[in-house]
């Protein structure tokens, strides 16, 4: 049974997650992690706080020489800008006079307003720092780890942008086929494989930086190598397609999740969407000629790529003014903000790796079991060698 | 806490639900519930079984006098066609030369192959039977117990067709303002409040029906009178746009959501796409003019009517032979059904519903309580009054 | 994943459970389960309504000419007096001037009282009916899916008695080795070894049931051929002797549990405690000759059988009176009831027994994984045999 | 939904917890904290790490200005000594020739053997640094904040030792009225009230030092002020005892459970047994003269106060030599340790507390909801002047 769960503001000391259930025995490469961790702070239309970062992974449990105990894992990314917001985030009570940076002036799109009434604060400051993207990189840690997991079996997960607001890359890069998704450059600042797309989609951002407009985008997360047999139909709540949407749809800003060619599919004839079956004799197994179904039919994996793809809103950050209300005074005022994210859709396709790679995990152990990497791969590889006399 | 289950295969003796944690004194209104389960049953396009089934629920155990106990709630929907599937789907070891109807031959799109091999069984009838669609009778059931807690509180969910195929609604029918939307006829055989395009659905239904083809869509479930605060920003499983879209890709054959108008918003501007807030002096509430975020900001409701579109796939049964291979012999075979569902989009609706209903509920204990419907009331109301106040 | 879920009233239609996650392929004995209800309702010491009931599995759900299909388990227990509840425990809203049983006179020691409170009502039937020990057919069915799937590995599981009121077993039966608890009768009584003690018992069952009094007592479950490695000590709530503890405590009437010898032990010192370790080189195995810890440390098994007490208290629905207050007028009283079981201790070894199994089996799958009973043995047999090359 | 989860191994850098799920608004005294701290670290009979760990709470998430913001509480308790455990526990892969303290040589009774096999690791270290009492400084951390949460609605906790080896207080001492409990010295060294048992709970420990043993014992933990109506019966999984006696049987080195009288009552009849009811019409509330049941019927708080007991067998690591078995030679030894810890029960008794305060609150949630202390104490008011008006 695998457990995730992260802990920490955006400006506080340190952003902390707990994996529980990983095998003993998984070689943890950190520098792969903190490549990760790397690869979700680069991105055309990132601002100046990602310089600030630079983050790094710090493990404080469940790792030892290099590998995994079976106990939780437990990791920390520290704040490196922590002196210049001790007082600010200071967990002790407050001291007269201090300087709270309060927020009172909600923002239209984010948890400002809703999580201020939800946890009655006029401080949206309390519900900001921890509803802030930066919570991310503890997915995308935790997803490494899982990434890492999944390695050991071939299983590899990867990302593009499909596209960044109106721009889109063309048909041949949206179906654009697994490997070559795997292949994209990890610090690839637009992670686009189409390169005319990709400038058109820089010169956008750079577009919407001067008007102070922030864009959003689409981004497709593969995985290649899964097993059939993850999830299960028998029961809705088990289901891999519903899981993996919950983990996407997780993600900030992520208002739409489609699994294969979902979206278009739904308005094509049943005939122009199922995967037709094929059999390959020499080696034993059924196969596929399309992967409409993104890998998954009827809430389990069919052996295909796993491809799904996440539709994200603009970042509700802007400098463009909107209409909002001061959450004390009622009044009304023109929201302006100064931060200077443009675009963060790179940085979602590598937080939704993460969320395939844990998803995926936890489907894996759920199916195969095992308390040391060994013993799980012995029991996928008798799995395996089972489909191959079916 | 709420948690819900169902069990049953689709011509085994019954389908069976639990539903656990609803508050003690709702008062079950057998009528509407039987309603929903005709509802999912009408629609345009669907086949013969529909008349056979009928269905209407036994309400087994977690209601007495016509009020929950707070209980358990265990209920059953009977399987009219019993008689004629008895010895198909017997518990009982079979008997000698049996007529298994037995299935070889998997549809693509259907559970048929990844189940078969998932459970190694050579008959895809043992894996089928769970994954048909007739499982969502149980969660309509279920989903109707959760509209009446709701609308004790003033909550009602609905929905509507957005497309069928590639037939779709005028712009202004699919920005459709929720009370609409809750008008539409309950029987309604397409679900669509677009006259237009109802009749252009209808026709493209008997296109394909004809052709032996299927046809998915688009439908929009919708929720009004929601307080905002339901789910959190906090943990990444206990977003409510998380856990909401796991409800609804859970249906079979969805493999897309959509919230509010997240798919159209990747693509637009950050300030065309956040709902600006205003304030009401008078009612003492925040409010917006719009609502493409469909009422979730981070992960939890904000006030607004809760949208979420569900993209359909065409049902993979249809008469249009497709490419498939015999699970024993491993020949290939032209795959061809004589079951005459076209189109479910209408009956994914109401399914749509009922999911809708469950995930409010889970999220509406969550943060109010209670173990009596009353108290649940009183302390919504308290709640309610603090957000006048504040 | 193993999930279990029951409902249904007392004096309802049915009982209904829902057992989902055992694997497909699972050969089902529909006489082993209906034997373990039969041996849940014989017992010295027991009233009247046993006789009624007679109690029978239906499987309605997850299982196909005798095995188990990987889907949701569902079975349900008929009441077989239902004709003559029909109206007190209807389900539809109550008819004028109905004879409904009410209870205003909560007995002490049962749900009536802080179940009242609690779900606000002032007929204490509305949640005794869920409370009563009748539930626990239930449980015995599942627990008996699960026994059979434990048996498929070689587990058993088995209970007996070891004190009824002040009267107990003499120590070289409490002590019983766990090969003679499997052998004692499975329709034995009193499920007492020690046949000296059996007669005390019955003796003292005759004498507290002239006094119109009730008896409780100690039970013992055990568990041979359990692997070591079940549980983990990683995390608290994931530790098998909580999760056992968890579910041996949830039996009606328990108030005490004890994994091997542990009350004993808190009064001795350590060396005297711990059970030494020695190794068989012929079997490649470690082993002890002594298992004062029940099979268990720090949260895991480890290979010994397992051996976990109950301590039942006496049933609180007794002739003898107590003094009690009516719901409605507050009004002092003294308790008297007419319903005739003295003593349940020997139904509690059936239940517990059950509910080892259903924790074993939840243990058992997370470590194991498999979607057929043949891939979790196979996987069952890799580890086994890494244990043996240790 | 309060979820807890800990991470960390005794000599690693930290422990780390992760508390979710309590409201925002709620005060946290750091020095209350800091205190159980220092609570689980003083007591007769332990060994000289206690001098060097002088644990202290580092919270870094979910706290601000002093206040709980709703988010995940994270908490991290240093390790003191870690510049001399940073090889032998570094997460780095292993440099040649470092000094790994393997233990190969298994402890009878600790996780050594089950852990090493279920694991596959040679090196027992690997095991035993999680199965580590010390763990149970991250439980009694977060157990302190639920103690902040309950004390802000009246219910505080406590516990006494009421045995130590085989010297146990007097009866009088072991019935020990709930309020005398509270009032023991947060940091007596033995936390048992009755001096005259305490002199020979001493003598036994001092005595046991000498030889090289160890000793368990039975400790209480007390809760006063809970409302009526936590838990339910309506699910063997949801009830309040099994739950309790899950979270008991978790802490290291507990083997029994007992709620009120449980152990005794099982040998009394039915008349001696359970708690009669009377009413005090002056403040309109059922209460009991006795409390037996220990606070709970039929898995629900009654309204008296929660007392529960828990065995320890005494710790495994003992200079009194012990069979055991080489992990890679197989070859038999005698064990001996140095380490000295003697008895750990009165520090038992502190992490008693935080499990019951965690349960607790755990229920109190599920029943009263709210996003903020003010919201939760708004509902629990209405609920108790419900009680009154019953």
């Amino acid at each position: 049974m695998l457990r995730f769960m992260t802990a920490g503001e955006s400006h506080g000391k340190c952003l902390t997650g707990i994996l529980e259930g990983l095998p003993a025995g998984l070689v943890v490469d950190k520098d792969f992690i903190d490549m990760q961790l790397q690869r979700r702070q680069v991105g055309y239309g990132r601002g100046a706080r990602m310089k600030i970062e630079k983050d790094e992974i710090d493990i404080t449990a469940g790792v030892r020489f290099g590998r995994t105990l079976g106990s939780p894992i437990c990791f920390v990314i520290h704040n490196r800008d922590w002196q210049n917001w001790e007082k600010i985030m200071s967990s002790s009570p407050v001291v007269e006079g201090a300087d709270k940076r309060s927020v009172t002036r909600p923002r239209p799109g984010h948890v400002d307003l809703p999580g201020a009434l939800k946890y009655h604060t006029y401080d949206a400051r309390d519900v900001l720092e921890r509803a802030s993207a930066r919570e991310t990189a503890a997915r995308v840690s935790g997803g490494a780890f899982c990434q890492l997991f999944l390695r050991s079996f071939g299983i590899r997960v990867g990302s593009h942008v499909i596209a960044i607001g109106s721009e889109r890359v063309s048909d041949e890069f949206a179906a654009l086929d697994t490997q070559r998704v795997l292949e994209i450059d990890p610090l690839s600042p637009v992670r686009c494989a189409d390169p005319a797309a990709e400038e058109r989609m820089k010169s956008l951002i750079d577009g919407a930086k001067q008007a102070g407009d922030t864009l959003g985008g689409v981004v497709e997360a593969v995985a290649c190598s899964v097993p059939p047999g993850l999830g299960t139909h028998a029961q809705w709540d088990r289901r891999f397609d519903g899981r993996l949407a919950q983990a996407m749809m997780s993600i900030p800003a992520a208002k739409g999740v489609e699994i294969g060619e979902g979206i278009e599919g739904a308005s094509r004839p049943g005939s122009a969407v199922h995967d037709e079956i094929y059999y390959d004799h020499e080696n034993h197994r059924f196969y596929r000629n399309t992967n409409r179904a993104g890998g998954i039919e009827a809430g389990i994996t069919n052996g295909s790529d796993i491809r799904v793809r996440i539709y994200m809103k603009p970042i509700p950050t802007l400098r463009k003014a909107l209409m909002s209300v001061d959450l004390r005074t009622k009044e009304a005022f023109k929201a302006q903000f100064e931060r200077s994210d443009t675009c963060v859709v790179p940085a979602a396709a590598v937080i939704a790796e993460a969320m395939l790679a844990i998803v995926l995990s936890e489907a894996f152990l759920e199916k195969f079991g095992g308390d040391t990497v060994e013993e799980t791969r012995a029991n996928l590889s008798g799995y395996l060698k089972g489909l191959c006399e079916y």
